[in-house]
């Protein structure tokens, strides 16, 4: 029975009952039956917690920290990017060019960034030893030959001139090297090469889709292909939008190209042939004779050149009441962490942790503790693969690996008020490719916010009770091209961490003809073009020192005997068991949630016997967390972190990344192939290194239109602590109420107000200063590293975007 | 390639470069390849829509609006509940006592309420058809007999005195009846019978759990079980909190009895035996045997009854910063949707809704229209297991039917500021049970906030745009028992409804002796009590009439062969089918969400030949949906609903409900079996009802301690349109900003921001009227229906909860 039911009515239904038996099946007012009115207990009163009210003229000044130790994964300065840059220009066997004198045939450096410290010297560090020396990589572009090709090198340590060397870095790889063929170093020129090919058919543009081929841009396949040892690219004609917005990936055409540009010599590249309407044609002959004859059917132009049915604008009729100003948040006690801001480190209630951000990936989170301890040593994506398919070559060869573009060269200014609060603490991030240092301003943000419903609630017949449910969130927003990811690492009162990632901007949409195999038709000559996001972060536990375990625990139906029943029982147990080496490491997430995946050191058990566990558990999304297709012709092994939603590997200093950002150049050689890291390995009471995924299958329809909204692209992962405390750790919380009533004096009406010290917010809140200032949005500033002028740190333009 | 990566940087770096090809596979500065810049465009200005700000002072009045029609399923007034019982008490072949006088042998009426309008009449009154009569059904329990049973009987028309007539109520049940025995009708003597066996044994108790039995609540299983054609009762000792806390349920004590309570004559119940520490003693004689030898092994005592630890008041030390006010939504702009409170009608934006309020479910929605046109005829819930298992008979024995204890009696008033925001709508909700009218005051509340992200958002070279996420929720919370459960109904601006329901309060704990199978050791005596909470609801969609399909579309990995290819491709496609009748309409949520799961009208395509459907897909939880136990010995058939996710069968009148609240008297012959729903009728362009579960399988673990927190106890479905509109229906809203720069000047800095209408809060919020005042807190309102004095509607005294 519920009897805690009958005990909250007892207090009501006392005066129409003389019953006294606590009532199994009890219910309310079915029958008669009440159980007895609780005692009336003298309710815990609490006078050192009275409530005060706040002065909002007297909000503190933020808090700040001071870091405990340096923050050895900090990105590098822009003084250390310089003097990296101004080093390799020295190394004279690198023939290197000046990144802004550098053509197709000469060597130049790309990305600069830190070369984070191995796991091993940090955590000696952090126990008291050495700092380690910093290393920076540098992957350098070698154009100067005929098979071009990029590799990464690793300079340092920095800080000690006379003691900086240089080599090619492999440590973190899976092929042994960095390094990566280039098949596409002379883009400019097999750019004229299908500009050129296509004018040889601008009638038939004309005709077809409204305009000669030179108003179209030409862009395709991504990776490109290898056919029979030659390199194959398809390209499609793109219209160009003529408004501010750019949905250019809204606009395909129809009309593709395939070319051979294997070689530096555009005299051994080839054209292959036209696509149009799912007929292909091997020669432009073939075309032509083909339109002669009227045989191409002609097909609906995406004709979003002159409208505005591209741009995200309002429009349609106006929402009822919508003009006036929405619910929005405030924070009127000002901002209740601390953040050490130059040396990246913050703390919100018991949690603590670094953060760094790199060109690749963006940011990533170091040493996360709670309550005074590591509960993981690094926590961050590794790579976003968004895997198309289609009945034309362009999408069934679109298999974006955005690393290659990178995270962080994308993580622009955020928009007060929408991507985060206006109350929000945004900082910098720096990246620097090209030899340019670009700060992007404001594009962190780190803010509390109130999730929307309680931690915590009850009511009974003599108290309600309830407590805040207030999250701490580190967002950046990298908008890589047409899409926008936004990433969020919230955490919890009940000390849970949560990682989400959402997706909004422009879809990349296929032309639509016969393909309705691979998406719906969206609008005249539009496809949703069917997709796939896969999405693997590193998370890097460390619970309670690191030998740890992956535990299972099964909820499973079962039929029992038990002494004190005649007959058995259909009933269910707790099935526990554990992950015992990476062959078994390739993981899902079971049906119907039976099966709780945990993570604990076996040595570390609480006072009854349990392990102090954390659990891993998906728990946003729903539209799919890992790769549809498991042998793509178009990744090949290079997307091996996709092909399901969880691994568990033993860690090495060497298994650095799940993937690295040139892998996309030849992504059938990858410099990591992450199913090499699954290789045997014992799990029990090792360092572990879970691998996650959020995703998403997209198969976009007229709702994406313009963009697509963060409602359902939306995937996230929780880890909390499971039997890791010994209670629920928001009981901590001061901001909660409980209102008593019908106590000591019978009466039915609240007869004290217990807030536990939390304060709340009185008097005017000024909503025309929280009101952000969009005239000051700034964007991102670029320092030129060579020749670097340390006097003059930033440039004088500060750019936007 | 990414093209619009390159068109976003153009602008920003064409100051180092000249190269004019947009670049297929451009890496932001890997290489020195750039696109051109985008055209200087201007900008779309847009002067009539000037952002103005919002005069604090002048807030509108709240929106109200005049319901289109009646409403139909509005809950029985006081006065029809009182004539119903007034009408019931004149039937004397029915020997009704008054409820306040009845005794254990006389037959009384326990719940009144209304007969919801059948569907298809429902459908010819909104066409413009007579409106429906009223109807009311009462569930007598008739307790004069040797075997005591209830009936639901149904009176009518309401309003029509001459005309009302009465009979038994069977049309909405399987069973062909909704007579159902009542095996426990004399509890009150069979608790002196359990307490009076007890006390037997009061030292034993007072040796192995510290007081005789007297101190101890003796309940147990639900429901009861049937061995051999005898009731049998198992009962525990639990311990009184001395608190006001009512943590009973975490103070079990680890003594367990059988009892058979079969019939109404005391002499023919029987003692069958006691267990301790998963031993069984089938006489008392053997129980003190053992206990006299030592043999009863001595476990722990559950002392929670002079400790605090079952409380939630805060304690241990106090969070860094955490007495300052948090963040807190506020509704600067006032209400921003209409109700009409006495019709329970509510239109926000485009959506518009009914609601009615019952004693078994709560809230319920109806007539669910957006943009003008129903998507929903009745969204509800209908019946929410708790199902339990473990080694001890009580725990094993626990299968929570909680429409039975009812959802309605137990929507107390919110907590203003915490269940829901104070500047939310509150309104009361009522029911009908035991002859009186009870009235719950702001038990229901409306809310709009702000989701903590954009709805959309987008940043390119020349613009930075971003849409808000508000959403409007209706909730109320139910406390049955130790567990409270969370309704939240939410409208999105993208056109999305979803549903969801959170759980805290105090877990159902067991005694820990031997049964780490079943649960978690959590504190000294207790184990977190194995069960799986399953809520199912039903949801009959009307998509643009009420002919419709359930479509399947699933993403599949594909080898295809295409014409413009020498090689098979590894891809993937989207395979269509749908669902063609109820022999197959028992579906699962396919792995990885590679299946969308589709409702549409087949004659309804969208001009582009798609569907226009509504895409149905859990979007929040993660902890699992159905019961793991197939073949309960519990709960038998009445928890037919429960055993898969999702079901879809073709809408009667006569298949109002998937369960029925007094099947839980007799699981095993419930009045209403969901499984007889699924018999083989066809699905295809027919009325169709989705009855979908929420839930999660909780294996509490220490941070269950001291209640449950909604942090993972969360589980929520999403409604959304599916091709179902041209475009996303999001870009009607105001409330958005584009940020314009780097367009018709090139200078770097925000030349224009566009608001598009929507009004900005500026001015000084008061915040001291926006606090809740706690001290209102109520509760609910009892009104005696007989004899009824409608000059007095309510009682005297205003009791609280």
């Amino acid at each position: 029975m519920r009897a805690t039911a009958a005990l909250a009515l007892g207090a009501a239904l006392a005066a129409s009952s003389a019953l006294a038996a606590p009532s199994p099946k009890y219910q309310y007012m079915k029958n008669r039956f009440v159980s007895q009115p609780l005692a009336n207990f003298k309710a815990d009163k609490a006078p050192h917690w009275n409530t005060s009210s706040y002065n909002l003229t007297q909000v503190p000044e933020a808090p700040t920290v001071k870091v405990p130790h340096r923050n050895i994964w900090a990105g590098l300065t822009n003084a250390e990017a310089a003097y990296v840059v101004a080093f390799l220009h020295n190394q004279t066997e690198l023939n290197l060019t000046a990144a802004a004198d550098a053509g197709a045939w000469d060597n130049l450096i790309s990305t600069v960034d830190l070369l984070a410290p191995n796991k091993t010297d940090a955590l000696t560090f952090m126990a008291g030893g050495p700092e380690p020396p910093r290393y920076a990589y540098a992957t350098i572009m070698f154009n100067t030959v005929e098979e071009p090709y990029l590799e990464d090198y690793i300079i340092g340590p920095l800080g000690s001139p006379n003691e900086t060397t240089y080599g090619p870095y492999s440590f973190t790889t899976t092929k042994g090297t960095s390094r990566v063929r280039n098949f596409d170093a002379d883009e400019d020129r097999t750019y004229e090469f299908f500009s050129a090919t296509a004018a040889t058919c601008d009638d038939i543009f004309e005709d077809l889709i409204g305009a000669p081929s030179g108003e179209y841009d030409l862009w395709g396949i991504d990776p490109l292909w290898h056919e029979e040892g030659r390199v194959i690219s398809w390209v499609g004609a793109w219209g160009r939008p003529t408004s501010v917005f750019d949905g250019q990936t809204l606009l395909p055409q129809g009309i593709y190209m395939k070319f051979d540009i294997t070689g530096r010599d555009p005299a051994g590249w080839k054209f292959l042939g036209w696509l149009h309407n799912a007929v292909y044609y091997p020669t432009t002959d073939d075309f032509r004779t083909a339109y002669s004859k009227g045989l191409l059917e002609k097909t609906t132009r995406n004709d979003g050149m002159n409208s505005t049915w591209i741009g995200t604008d309002r429009r349609g009729p106006e929402l009822p009441y919508d003009t006036r100003p929405p619910p929005m948040q405030i924070a009127p006690g000002g901002q209740r962490f601390a953040i050490d801001e130059e040396n990246s480190y913050v703390e919100w209630m018991d949690f603590s942790f670094y953060w760094s951000f790199r060109r690749d990936t963006g940011i990533r989170l170091w040493d996360i503790k709670y309550k005074g301890k590591k509960i993981m040593h690094e926590l961050g994506l590794d790579e976003a693969l968004a895997h198309y398919a289609g009945n034309d070559p362009v999408q069934s060869g679109t298999s974006y690996l955005d690393t290659y573009y990178g995270f962080g060269p994308y993580a622009f200014e955020l928009i007060s008020g929408y991507d985060c609060p206006s109350y929000a603490k945004f900082v910098n991030s720096t990246f620097h490719s090209n030899e340019i240092s670009t700060t992007h301003r404001r594009s962190i943000c780190f803010y509390e916010h109130d999730a929307g419903f309680p931690m915590q609630r009850h009511t009974n017949g003599q108290y309600a009770a309830a407590r805040k449910n207030t999250v701490f969130t580190v967002k950046s927003v990298s908008t890589v091209g047409n899409y926008d990811y936004s990433f969020l690492y919230s955490f919890h009162l009940d000390g849970s961490l949560s990682v989400e990632v959402m997706a909004s901007g422009y879809i990349q949409s296929a032309y639509y003809a016969a393909n309705g195999e691979y998406g719906y038709h969206i609008k005249d000559g539009l496809s949703g073009s069917m997709h796939d996001h896969v999405l693997n972060w590193k998370m890097d536990m460390d619970v309670l020192g690191t030998s740890n375990t992956v535990g299972f625990h099964t909820v499973s139906p079962a039929t029992v005997k038990y002494d004190w029943s005649p007959v058995p029982r259909n009933t269910m147990h707790l099935v526990r068991s554990e992950l015992e080496n990476e062959n078994n490491a390739t993981l899902h997430w079971a049906e119907n949630g039976k099966t709780m995946v945990l993570i604990y050191n076996k040595d570390e058990k609480n006072k009854f016997g349990e392990e102090r566990a954390w659990r891993i558990m998906p728990h946003v999304g729903g539209a799919g967390m890992y790769s549809t297709i498991q042998n793509s012709s178009n990744a090949g092994p290079a997307m091996n972190f996709a092909k399901a939603p969880l691994f568990v590997t033993k860690h090495k200093d060497s298994e650095a990344h799940s993937a690295h950002p040139n892998s996309a150049y030849d992504p059938f050689n990858p410099i990591i192939d992450f199913s090499k890291y699954l290789d045997g390995e014992d799990l029990v009471q090792e360092d572990l290194v879970l691998w996650f995924n959020l995703g998403m299958h997209h198969v976009p329809h007229t709702g994406d239109l313009g963009n697509t909204v963060h409602q359902t692209a939306h995937a996230g992962i929780i880890v909390s602590p499971h039997n890791y405390l010994e209670e629920d750790p928001s009981s901590q919380s001061s901001q909660m109420v409980r209102l008593v009533y019908n106590t000591s004096t019978g009466d039915s009406f609240v007869e004290e107000v217990l807030q536990f010290g939390g304060q709340t917010a009185t008097g005017l809140y000024n909503l025309t200063a929280a009101k952000p200032d969009y005239y000051a949005y700034e964007g991102d500033v670029n320092t030129r590293k060579f020749p670097y002028d340390p006097t003059d740190p930033y440039d004088e333009t500060a750019a936007i975007v």
